[in-house]
């Protein structure tokens, strides 16, 4: 089988304690500040750098997900690899045993079809798929 | 101060315990598989897609900095940003507060430049630059 290809990394998810202070930080690292989405149990901090985007994630409630993982370990949360043909991609992981938390995309922050696969089929990192057009630009 | 801007995601390492297993995944993933490098505490898998790296790492001496990490978490060890001049970026970094682990940069993996930033500095995420050429791929 071969594999949908994975044509760069779309983007890194990061969970910082105190979005504005971290915003600062990576302005300061030359990363482009593409401004605030509010959320009811996250405030999320989007970046661009190129063509790889980072968004820093506060969580507001300790014990949403996010809020266990600030908790727990902190800094990257996921990792989000573009590809032109998601559906082909879940189908062949799901098929070779890769545990999927959404068998069908959903719609991520960038307005593009997304899906998790599960940290523990990828040796520990949460892995996100982002299906951007095989035109050009993600 | 304006910084030296991050021209995109250079490359995502993370630790793993079993490279051979992980090269497999990584495969599978749509990742495109550049071989394996040996140093005497690490084995790193290299992996590309798009202008986009992944390093795999499998430390040999669990008393090593990498060995520690994966006890004690796992997963992404440090996410790289590409930049066109690394000295003047870590001077202003260092000017601003950033703890660096490098002041001048050494040659990394790729053959690039690359110096790394602490990742106190950078809210939990250990944080490498990268200097890729100005004319085009990396």
């Amino acid at each position: 089988m071969v594999p949908v290809p994975v044509v760069g990394i779309h983007h890194i998810g990061i969970v910082v304690e105190n979005l504005d202070e971290a915003i600062e930080t990576y302005k300061k690292l030359g990363l482009t500040f593409d401004g605030i989405k509010e959320f009811p149990h996250t405030r999320i901090g989007l970046f661009r750098g190129g063509e790889g985007h980072v968004e820093l994630f506060e969580p507001k409630d300790p014990e949403s997900d996010l809020g266990r993982f600030l908790r727990k370990r902190g800094g990257v949360h996921h990792v989000a690899y573009a590809v032109h043909d998601i559906r082909t991609a879940l189908a062949q992981l799901e098929q070779q045993g890769f545990e999927l938390i959404h068998r069908e995309p959903v719609i991520g922050l960038h307005g593009l079809p997304v899906a998790f696969v599960h940290h523990k089929s990828c040796h520990g990192v949460l892995t996100e798929l982002v299906e951007v057009p095989a035109d050009g630009g993600h």
